[in-house]
């Protein structure tokens, strides 16, 4: 038996399903193109064999533990690393026997999906995993890793990935990067720029951030002028570690377009503890306005990533600290939020902005509309909760017939499993695939354009979008 | 001609049509569970028969007499009560035969589906109703009702029903249901713990509400303390009556969790007629919290119906009350407002609280990932006007990407139509099916796990969700 | 090969498709209804040719010129006007060479789709338009629009348009429709009453267009009274030239019922320069319940076209105006903005007030509830960014299980592509009888009610609801 249809997401019908095949097919074996995403840099400069099943797969993937959790198991039988020190298990094999007794609450779920397609694809399981079959899957995975060809490099290559994009804070030395570069090994794998350390006045330890940051950079970050030129030479540090895009996670998509006088004083509250709320949220939004004019100038691709309501439960944040599935998104304006920004910079077609979405409401409503007008904007592929076969339809069908397919930016993993990758960029073409030979066969589209179009998607969008 | 297609809602894709048909015919003969609706249980107390067509199927029904409203025809002729002494048509047969000369109103609805379902699978009528049939089925169901086996109890049998809740008033003395307990007849029907009466500040007769509330539990409902205290007391006495849940009809999904000593200090506030509007809608958050908290001590599962607005035309209102079409959806957020109860016990897996919503669009961004991270949070099934073919796809796809199928609690009916409830549970087993030999001829889902997972849809998460 | 695919929009499943095709051919041929759009009576007036194919096609539709600006094409280079003397281009066939080359941006469109239809329909082209077709595109439409079957009469009766309504501002003369009633041609041009300028305090000219609307009219249009009357008095004549309803762009669906007295007070402020945008809005939403409770007397039907964003691009409103594709539309509430105005006139049948949305959201939440219950109201069917067949679709599914076919008003074009109009009623015919074709093949509906629907959908409920 196997674990993946091989016709999986290509439709039911007969009529349809020949020439989904067909799209996909010549598409499935294009190089991967990953410009967004969260794997670690620390993996392809050291190369060292992943530690075994349960941290390849469940202790570090939030998308993966939070499923468990919201079913009754805790995190600390789950091996989540915590932060107050509070007891957590550290048996491998007994986290994944816990994984395996509760792998059927995945049913339905892209999470099965990907973590299907790593067991049959990347370690030759073809048995459902379960609580009988936990010890079988723990000792074949384990077996793997120690080969040399699931070293992190070796699955890079085996993957098919002509580039990977990884993340980092503007205080991060890249010495990981520096180190693949000083390597032999050929790999693309490049950095993006995250300043919401710097930039984001409610986030923890933002004076000392600003400090560091002076440093780094030689500049005063304590003037307005000297924080922007920091930013500036930050961008450059990072763009010359193959860096092509920054990205910005904010509570909401607000963006403001203040004078300079304006904004340094603006800046000069917010280096105080008297900043409000309020004053936090319009610097976030004039810095996003300045980083789209930085692009201006050195062409870096500006990412917007808002609407997460980040560390929602109060008991998790404080045991277990960040990024561990209470991250809930929240209704977000986008038309009055980038106006400031866009009367800026949105009709400059050397600029280029990808907005990223939560709330799929505003894929019809506000998203397309906006990215069919300004030639700076481009959407982004379904985020988070909409890295899925539904999500993928959901976005095509709400935005296609406003601002067409050449408004958007091929497909993000967006992932920290790196396992996931191929199975995430294979759900995506599956998906654009069963979608375009849709509008065929309703005679939406001709049949030797879907062909055209699924390449684009595939590969081309991504390559224009982020100038890769 | 028959008036239901046998193998509607499933599909007519005949690849996917086959494992729908096979799926539904697996569990299409499982008992009713319903767990959640407004039956009057005086009918299994009393056992007499139905008074007429017009009254078992048009006048108490606000699904069905607010399409007609809808398109002109006035509330008065269609015999629906008066409060204000106004006259109403009072012949059954005068208001049956202008229901049915506009019974096409319904078409395409999901009442057209279940009102044919009875007609045809409870009073073997089998031509459609229009201005021309409308005799004849008068006289079919009139002769029907007087029948032994179209009394209530009898009803109650043939429809398959295992357990069947009500739901009553924090005031309501359950003499109904003591009837039915001293009956010799063996039907599950217990209450459901409803204290809309009492806690909200701005229900009609609040203040008295209270004074009955203290008078019948003996406790001082004057203080905080002793308010709880009868909140405690009356959920005792509704569990002795077969309740596992408690259910709460509110404007918002809005709680807090103040400390004690606010909490009493709002609770004086809301005693006194200066109690405005915010500290109302405050007091019912709080509540939400408390009701919560109670359910740590005494199991019952902790229901939240939020988001309509109730009573939505004045002059309607003042004419025929309460419940009669005119409550309207608005938007509803849930991230923001239940944060606080969630605070407080969201990460409590012995805790179970159902949300349902009439905002569609909260359901992939906002409650299918706090279901989908909080242990304590289930999703309710797509209720009032999503209870339907269109309503439940769209649930399911919206979903069960991000919390999969165990984090959602079976199907509820919610009905105060008796007659529907086989049609309404037959509708979501078709739904669901067809559902699910979607995921499955898409290669989402192994055949076999389809099976259990319609299993589990159809019967044993309702009875594990509501602990029956 | 052809552009346009025989079967297209009419579903690929071989069992649905024949229903599908059957209905669509008991429809397709039946009189266009068009009662609400933004053609030129001027066109129909004089009868002269169409200038060119830019002029056609390009430079006059923001529906059209805006997905080439979105992706980086200037629109001076369109040759879209610009209203502050900037230079433009002014070739056509520099102008049509250009869209064609960018065609391909249209993929997957509803542009692609009655572009497509216009080129082989009207102009008999059957190759697809892109660089290398540009000129014989050209040619071959430019060549058709000398001919006498081109001009736009001839159009008219060749499309089968049994009645036009355009709109017209509440300061025009009518004088375009007065030389059609002049003329022997017996093609129903008929006009609608849409008084923004008039009634919105922040229109441009807003004072000077009171003053002009007085001399018109002969009264006080400083007076609260002589203003209603006023009003009155422009209805009447709209309605001499065949106008059965009024049409309103509000920014929100914002509603109010102010006594007269301070009706009369806000209306005085609104006078002044000190009105805020707050009375602004509040004295547009008066306004509505006005026209409402006008519409009791003189019978217009009443249209509301909330929820636009206009002019969200600051650049391109001071270089190019009103209509350039940059009107963003963004969320709108329906339930509590209309509650007064429903308070006022919603219980009257003998009103009909027609919503229209930009917020797909409240289809379901909210739209369709409330049309589900009050006589006077109507859904409109989707407007601007959907009316396309997935929003079709999408409006159909969200509706009609709560509100049926009977409370929606049939189809708008609301287009100023003249060629436009055949097409995109033949899409709604398609996309309509797919959907009943659908709820067939699912059992929600039998074929013969599906015949009659089909029929009501293309042609009755328009006429009934906007009283043709």
């Amino acid at each position: 038996m196997l674990l993946t249809a091989p016709d999986r997401l290509l439709f039911s019908d007969p009529n349809q399903h020949g020439l989904a095949r067909d799209l996909y097919d010549s598409v499935k074996s294009l190089p991967i193109i990953s410009p967004h995403g969260h794997c670690d840099p620390k993996w392809f400069a050291e190369n060292k064999r992943f530690p075994n099943p349960a941290e390849l797969f469940v202790t570090p993937d939030h998308y993966v533990f939070r499923m468990l959790v919201s079913c009754g198991v805790s995190m600390a039988d789950l091996g989540v690393p915590s932060i107050d020190g509070s007891a957590i298990e550290t048996d491998p094999r007994k986290i994944w026997r816990l994984f395996a007794k509760h792998f059927h609450l995945f049913r339905g779920t892209p999470s099965s999906l990907w973590l299907n397609h790593s067991f049959e694809h990347v370690f030759d399981l073809d048995i459902p995993l379960n609580a009988e079959t936990a010890d079988v899957y723990y000792d074949r995975i384990e077996a793997k890793l120690s080969e040399a060809e699931f070293l992190p490099r070796a699955l890079f290559d085996r993957f098919n990935i002509e580039t990977l994009a990884t993340t980092e804070g503007a205080l991060d030395d890249l010495a990981w990067h520096q180190q693949i570069r000083d390597s032999s090994w050929a790999g693309n794998v490049i950095t993006t720029y995250r300043p919401d350390a710097v930039v984001d006045p409610e986030y923890e330890g933002f004076a000392q951030n600003l400090r560091e940051l002076g440093q780094i950079t030689g500049e005063d970050t304590h003037t307005w002028s000297g924080y922007l030129k920091a930013h500036r030479a930050r961008r450059q540090y990072f763009k010359s570690f193959g860096a092509t895009a920054s990205d910005h996670g904010h509570p909401t998509a607000r963006t403001e377009n203040l004078s300079q006088q304006d904004a340094e004083k603006l800046f000069q509250k917010v280096l105080t503890s008297e900043c409000t709320a309020e004053e936090a949220d319009a610097f976030r939004g004039q810095m996003l306005t300045e980083m789209a004019r930085m692009s201006q100038d050195d062409g870096l691709v500006l990412q917007i990533h808002p609407g997460s309501r980040r560390n929602h439960n109060a008991t998790v944040f404080e045991t277990f600290g960040r990024d561990k599935g209470f991250d809930i998104p929240g209704r977000t304006d986008y038309v009055a939020a980038l106006k400031p920004m866009l009367d800026a910079v949105g009709m400059d077609p050397t600029v280029t902005i990808i907005l990223f979405t939560l709330d799929e409401t505003s894929y019809s409503r506000e998203l397309a509309p906006l990215a069919g007008a300004y030639p700076a904007l481009k959407l982004g592929p379904p985020w988070w909760f909409f890295d899925s076969y539904e999500g993928i339809k959901r976005f095509r069908e709400a935005t296609t017939e406003t601002c067409g397919f050449y408004n958007t930016a091929g497909f993000n993993d967006d992932t920290r499993a790196f396992c996931s990758i191929p199975a995430r960029h294979d759900v995506a073409r599956r998906s654009d695939c069963a979608y375009l030979a849709s509008l065929v066969s309703t005679g939406r589209l001709r049949e030797a354009e879907a062909y055209e179009v699924a390449h684009d998607l595939t590969y081309r969008l991504a390559k224009q979008a982020y100038r890769l």
